[in-house]
């Protein structure tokens, strides 16, 4: 028997994290908990909650989910007015605990903690030049270069010293900050990932996407502006700054795409509202004479609706997903055939056979577990199979914060769509364009980055050019 | 902070259990617990696994999800070619485990293992029997009275033993048992639970739903009939037998409507397919003017896709469900609105508002989660909501292993439909007829049990009337 | 890197239980936990404790020491004023669980719960009795064979089932019961394994030494005599009835040789002044010439120190225990000398080296542990070694319930005692003889079970012939 | 019920640590476990080993007792040929685990691992002094502040950068280092704190105490000087460097008293020997007729023994002490007399009773803990107590790694030895006097630090007379 990840069965890219931040009310731990639960798809890996009780910080982290990382017991043992969380996608290895977040450290200012999701461009320079004055880490995050940054700073005051390590920084961060005082919430300028504020009572909430807004029946406000820094004080009043260099606005719009939960507001739009359009697109992009329309569930199940609703065929649930896949699986030796995903999906036959089918997925990385999913259909008596991906196909990395595979690994980096309709063995196979995929926005194209998809980075560094698996030349 | 169960947003019927037997595989324990796997859903408190290694009988079971449960090393100690496995639900207190399945004794002829799924209607009283004759029991199932009899039995072979038990037994069990040479597979004459049998190589395969023969690539053969017991022996050889006296059939027609997997293929047809034309029969039934058919997620999915389908009313997505909800939750003080539907469900504004929706669920069985789901909706702006329920109103108990609330609770008992609108405050309610769900099966009425929608039981005992908590008169 | 047993360091017979009962306190069920603490020297692989509160029994048991099982939670979920409790050894394997005390079952005239310490001699026979007769059993241990004939008898109350019990069995047993109603202690007629009963306040309890009302503050009463049944009520009041036929005395010497802590009082006279004693009787029989008397600790402890008091040799602690020696231990793959005994004990070189010693030890099963130490002294710098084990060699196996090593494995079953001096490589060795031991007691020697050393067995079964490992005519 | 902590029962200083060191052995990670399991004593609250695995370092660290941090699969995952290990004692608190060591850091020249036992007289200063200059902490121990002074080092080589931060540490200090290359071992230049060179086979070892060396039957070399520094390659070879201004010797003498291991070869001498002869000087000092002499048992055996031979008093044990005890404990509401005391020491009436007893102790802090004792030995019928401690009254705070009480706790510190006496409830009472101890020991008074007894520190930092709850003008 040998253990398999659960993530073998992953065909995605994988996103590194969610954050939360409460103050102003007296339940703050518990509140950034149930916060934490309704992003928990954005990182299943380890959890963490950090408050500040009447000035001291105090915290919990530990690897997994965020209902076993905090009992009853634990939560009790973190009172406080103010609190900041984190969920994180993380590395293997024995050693993984120490990059949970928040970071949490003592500086000759008192105490600080911090949450990020993101990812710096110049975060391993930034990291050698901290190193290169004597400085330790103890940890592989950029997280804990920025609370160096901070210790760092020689300014007067907490919100000057957030403000002097932010002017270090270049790439993606979305990040909630807390002392012994205040919290601050803020983005970076290019506005890469989101972050949400609202509002519960007379205490403001900070959150990566709106739906962690709704089980703590808080009240959307609006986005964080890419640039903006927003302190927010014990009692849960607030004030807006914007400290930064202004540039151009670059959204990820993978997180349209996989990413967010559909019942999040992102970027000035549901993002539900956004997938049914990009399946629309496919539709009128790639018409097909199809018996049914079927996502691979559930991250393509509104892309697909979309896809039927514009095309005028029957959408249908022919694959079930299996929700109690846990962590790791135990494989019997005696080799059953496309075991990973048979673990996860299962073919309605009574659904499939004899049919045409439109299977529409979000996004394709490695291409493997889709070959699988192709097989179990065909084995589930399907006739015809039109795969329909509702995004560009995916052909260079991302330094943003999202994790994607090198670009051998890429099943798109290397084959045209003609030679990938032959590796899946489909009888036609269309990737949305770029064009349809923004169009489905609303918003202009120059408003995201699209780099995974054309290779035109908002924010580089030497340093990704010298990451030795890229190769940027093509 | 409190907890809260998981099953305070659960407003459905309980199934009973899951069962699993392999005979003839060198890895029965690993294929048993995968199989587990895809009976989640029937069972979802405790899990185990009894081996037969060369005569010997070895087993492990717990609390907890099958994912918890099983390790590589409780696997790894549990070799041997005949596996029994079980999935439960089970009610509360610190002594639960007693209860876990499978029930595995030794007795004067060797040892005995049982899974069981289903209810007897006898076995208060077969318990009450073999206490007057000085028998002990250290659990509250069926199960432990079903070997206490296997082991009064003269019978010189074990199959006669488990015949002389069965001629005891009223009621519904969908069983495995194991002894140290041979396993047997068997239904109830009425056929109540589902029951399918496999082939994997060799070897061969019994478990309550074709789902779990998918996952380890077994061949789905044929269902055991209504009666019939299945010997299998260690090389997974097999013989059919019919001991019991024939009856009417009566299977559970909720397997159709709720419990059984919707890739499962069970009383002869896929379980999708039927669904799917439960929704139809909903359209056609109660057509109405609207701009979206919904479900409320899972299980209601394909009900809703049949009534979208036969309306011609476009189908979405209007809530989405929390699949990483766990076992517990630790809910605020401060009280949250809707708290336990909104841990799960959240609605997705953009899709809703202002919109006309009908909104599709399979039952109903108190109403508190609907009619907070119902306020949810109305508060993301829905304009109208047209509840469609793809079964009739719920109104008599189930004394054949399905978990209800007494007659008091089932909100359907006591309230007509018409009261039942204005409880859940919508603007229009139907529920199913009983011959348009029957239709929607395909099957002719009399080969399935409706008695928890017409109260006619197909079998019954006195200890079923004096149970206190049900009134049958109506 | 492989497992080691602790027991792999363990050269001793092994118990195989501890009994408590509390009765008539509000908080039984905490003070059972602190009293099994107290017993743990007893049984450290399972401990279990059921309540009865206000008529329904409820309970709680798992593998592990008494600190692990019970957490303020398990404690808090037993309210009640009525409690038995158990810590036992046993055997390997995944099922072990099944076998933790106490028993607790249901039956005809309601819950029965059972903590045994002892064994019966005709348990076999019972068991394969009750199997003809169509009993199941879900365990390997005695009390469930007890419970199965409490719940047999036809008597009219609860006193008079447990009586019809006791007339079956043979053999030892002390034992706790407990219906909805009563706790009944009991001693076998010949009192092989101490009971005790004590006050706390109006309260009553029972345990397996006197030792366990110490930690609780209660007042030790009085031994339970050889064949007396006590029953107590809720309130606390007791009853004291003979219902067995008298016989012959039988107490198990070992208990004041090995088992017992020193601070018990039992069979009428302070562990510790027996084995002080004993220690005596060894340096009045086998005086010798040397530098200091140590023991192997800590059971030897006070033996050796009467040896000193005796001799007018110094006494001295050659050998330090580790106390912190888990249950298992990871071995490194390149073997380290006398790993297993290297682990438990260490020699202190700046007391032995160059000097003669009297190592005392309390008895011997496999000698090698003895062995490993033996080499150690030497390396350590000891001159001579003088072995003096405080009782004499253990020949016999037992069957009331202390777990020996069959014959062969008995290192004194086969060699004479200057052949065990070669085996041990000592320049003297002497076992206490049989008279001596007894004269330690102060009790006359007819009081005793001393099977293990003259093979006398004051109850005997056929079984216990059967017994295929033992090999009695000698 | 409450849960009571271990420490309540503990009337004792408390030592913050112990470190290993195992280089040039195969099997590292697996012989510094052994060796931490011998110095359990020496700090149960937390356990880590860092590896070098051919140049990476990987490692585990956790809350609890080596046993229970440490499993097959932990240590299997920490393959390598150089390891360095901890154990301490730590605060209370969630967040504690940040204290567990070896603290493990990146910095600009690769990786550094360290462990660390004694305290920094100027470690708050040195703190602070980082702090200002930007440096971050992530927990309070001294250990993070020396990693920081070594990443600050402008020297060239890995050795060269320690010897830069030792310059700035004033203090005690005996630690472990590791680098991808090398491992370094270092003992301030006072010698507070033991540390001790071995070999097994090619490797090396070091450890806090030799009792570590026995258990993996690895040879003691000598102990590391005061302010030797030796370095120690991958392949086990060694290199000894004095590289620190030489100053007075100051070893800890309460490592003789109390701290260390009996079987321990520790400042030129074994601690048992020494303890006999503090017991010898005792009696010597404070003559007094009475039946016996008896410890509190485990730490004052070897002391009272050497009261007992010097006198000619007999030893005994009156005083059982439970090693079971956990680590919390679950105490009833209702108040049980002495109950912190009496979980762990149970009294032996049969040895007690009308007996006039000299009750040796090695040390005594609150005094809470021995009243209880006192109270319990009256109970069980001593007719007469004469408390004997083999140290002198500790009236000052220690800066040098022992956790002591406040001067208000420290019981000998306001009150003189005839209120003590009454205090206690005793007889007579006597501290063994200074020079007595220090004879004992066979060394020259000024080798050591007595500053706990007669306030002379070795080394002191403004920070010492800061701290606000000490005040050492007296």
């Amino acid at each position: 028997m040998t253990n398999v990840d659960r993530n073998i069965s992953c065909d995605k890219p994988r996103e590194h994290c969610g954050v939360v931040g409460i103050a102003g009310h007296p339940e703050a731990a518990t509140l950034a908990y149930l916060s934490l639960y309704s992003l928990q798809h954005r990182g299943q890996e380890g959890a963490g909650i950090v408050v500040n009780n009447e000035g001291i910080l105090d915290g919990y982290r530990d690897i997994g989910l965020v209902a076993d990382v905090f009992s009853e017991d634990v939560l009790n043992s973190l009172p406080g007015s103010m609190a900041i969380g984190h969920v994180r996608y993380s590395t293997h290895g024995t050693s993984v605990l120490k990059n949970v977040q928040p970071v949490w450290v003592d500086y000759a200012r008192g105490s600080v903690a911090l949450s990020h999701n993101g990812n710096l461009v110049n975060g391993s320079r930034l990291r050698a030049g901290l190193s290169a004055e004597g400085s330790i880490f103890q940890s592989t995050t950029d997280s804990e270069v920025i609370v160096h940054l901070i210790a760092k700073s020689h300014a007067p005051d907490f919100v000057g010293q957030v403000i002097d390590a932010l002017n270090h920084l270049r790439g993606a961060y979305s990040m909630v900050i807390m002392n012994s005082d205040v919290m601050v919430a803020v983005r970076d300028p290019f506005g890469f990932r989101p972050l949400a504020l609202g509002r519960i009572g007379d205490a403001h909430v900070v959150a990566s996407e709106s739906c962690a807004f709704d089980v703590i029946d808080a009240e959307f406000i609006r986005e964080i502006e890419p640039g903006e820094l927003i302190v927010i004080d014990k009692d849960g009043d607030i004030q807006s700054l914007f400290p930064l260099r202004q540039t151009r606005c670059a959204h990820c719009i993978f997180e349209y795409v996989y990413f967010a939960r559909p019942d999040s507001f992102i970027f000035g739009e549901n993002v539900a509202n956004v997938r049914h359009r990009m399946g629309q697109e496919l539709a009128r992009e790639a018409p097909v004479e199809a018996d049914l329309v079927m996502p691979v569930p559930d991250s393509a199940n509104v892309a697909a609706l979309g896809c039927a609703h514009e095309s005028g065929i029957k959408y249908d649930m022919g694959l079930i997903r299996n929700h109690y896949v846990g962590r790791t699986f135990i494989e019997p030796e005696q080799n059953i055939r496309d075991f990973g995903a048979r673990l996860k999906y299962n073919p309605v036959r009574g659904v499939l056979d004899g049919q045409r089918a439109v299977v529409v997925e979000d996004s394709i990385v490695r291409g493997t577990t889709m070959r699988k999913i192709i097989k179990m259909l065909r084995r589930a008596g399907v006739s015809e199979i039109h795969m329909r991906i509702s995004s560009p196909p995916i052909r260079y990395p991302c330094f943003y914060g999202i994790d994607m595979p090198t670009r051998e690994e890429l099943v798109a980096s290397t084959l045209s769509v003609e030679m990938l309709r032959e590796f899946f063995l489909v009888e036609s196979l269309h990737y949305l364009s770029l064009d349809g995929m923004v169009r489905a926005t609303g918003l202009p194209k120059e408003r995201f980055c699209l780099a995974c998809f054309d290779g035109n980075y908002p924010v580089m560094d030497r340093e990704c050019l010298e990451d030795e698996q890229t190769c940027l030349i093509h």
